[in-house]
């Protein structure tokens, strides 16, 4: 068994590669679900959605979010209302988060949505929360705390981040299976997401940290760091504006508790 | 002034006649709630969006409800996941339900809402939900309570109706400047929409009903029975199930209390 840490298109494609020479049900990943948002009442899950488009071969190629052949009715029929259209929702994807929605409702725990809507696309790979419970990950810039999204797409993550925090995870706890899957896992790897925001969150849930420390040997993390520059995303000028060095030493550093290796390109 | 109590589509046709004739700004319509129905998380107001569609000149006119021009690529991702598809909801429909559930969110009264979107569409009629407060036609069907959607749409009201009753409308408070318009109206009209589960709704929302009588010499029924037989939708055989008599008579019967004038064919 191999046991992932992730967030959403970094992690994603290195799944992408990991299923295509491994048996997929051989590997759980654990996703980061600190960039959920609840918006027009819906409940979006960003980093499992594009992990399991990307599993499923469904990922859209241009943006590296939502679904291939996406189509864009209800947003531009949002704009009528001056609606809250900044955060692209296609008409395709919409269905993952009506879904979504109607289930957690119904009172079904995220895990198993979760379970529900991999299966429905046929992923193999475990896909599993970091957890069942809220957890949000709020950052301040200009000296205001704004939720992730708003940061992300909203402002396009081109404001400096001053502080993070992970806003619920102290109530936390882990999503089914993760501890037990740490525990007996071949492999842990530490995606190449971003190491503040997406591992990060997942991490801050109370118990993984200490359940990744204790395998140390066996962690491997791979630096989204390439040549002093995310692959994509605002890892480099974030990791910077938190103090860290924006690059795989820096990456180094930060893992080093956790991982006796880490891949560089 | 004209104020109107009206359910869905045969409401929203004598509107559409009413605008036509009268300056639109000098008519309200106190609509039906009874039948909203939240679904995915989102809340849908069937009645006030059939009305808002029609006087806009944009309700699909194939179905009578929905806008015209709709697409349906979220309803058929939904298939994916098996998700509730009974309940047809249109990509362009979905957006007015993402706007209206994320205004709900943030606070805003149904009422104001309302005016919101009717307001984007150029609809000049006064629209007012008969109430802010939550009230669900619940109706017994096979011995079971049943909610008013999941027997008009998804029983395609083809089952005899045992009873019906408005849950919630004890506490209800009507909308906002309803009882005042009732009180100064020049004619008060009652649509040709169900008498039992589009009008009697508005009507059971305590104050309205009382308002209502103390009109009666200015109040004009129009009915919704032509010849024995619904225009449109169950009135018909509803009526007979629930000990009425199903044609003219016997709608005079019910609003002889209220109107001193009934329409008919």
């Amino acid at each position: 068994m191999i046991v992932a840490l992730a967030g959403g298109v970094g992690a994603a494609r290195l799944l992408r590669g990991v299923q295509a020479v491994v048996a997929p049900d051989t590997v759980t990943a654990v996703v980061n679900t600190g960039d959920d948002i609840v918006l027009h009442g819906l409940h979006i899950s960003p980093d499992l959605d594009t992990v399991t488009y990307t599993l499923a071969g469904a990922i859209n190629p241009e943006t590296g979010w939502g679904v291939t052949g996406e189509t864009w009715a209800a947003m531009d029929a949002l704009e009528r209302y001056r609606g809250a259209t900044w955060f692209r929702l296609g008409d395709k994807d919409l269905a993952t988060h009506l879904y979504r929605t109607q289930r957690l409702g119904e009172g079904a725990p995220l895990s198993l949505v979760t379970r529900e809507i991999a299966s429905a696309w046929g992923v193999a790979v475990g896909l599993v929360p970091m957890s069942d419970d809220r957890v949000e990950t709020r950052l301040v810039v200009d000296g205001q705390e704004i939720g992730f999204q708003e940061y992300f797409v909203g402002r396009q993550h081109s404001v400096p981040v001053e502080s993070v925090r992970f806003d619920g995870v102290e109530r936390a706890r882990p999503g089914p299976g993760v501890l037990e899957a740490l525990a007996g896992a071949e492999r842990v790897v530490l995606c190449p997401s971003n190491p503040i925001v997406s591992i990060g969150p997942v991490l801050a849930v109370p118990g993984i940290e200490a359940a990744v420390r204790a395998r140390r040997d066996d962690v491997v993390a791979v630096s989204p760091i390439v040549a002093g520059a995310a692959i994509k995303g605002p890892a480099d000028h974030m990791l910077a504006e938190l103090g860290h060095e924006p690059s795989v030493v820096g990456v180094a550093r930060l893992y080093a508790p956790l991982a006796a290796t880490l891949v560089v390109d």
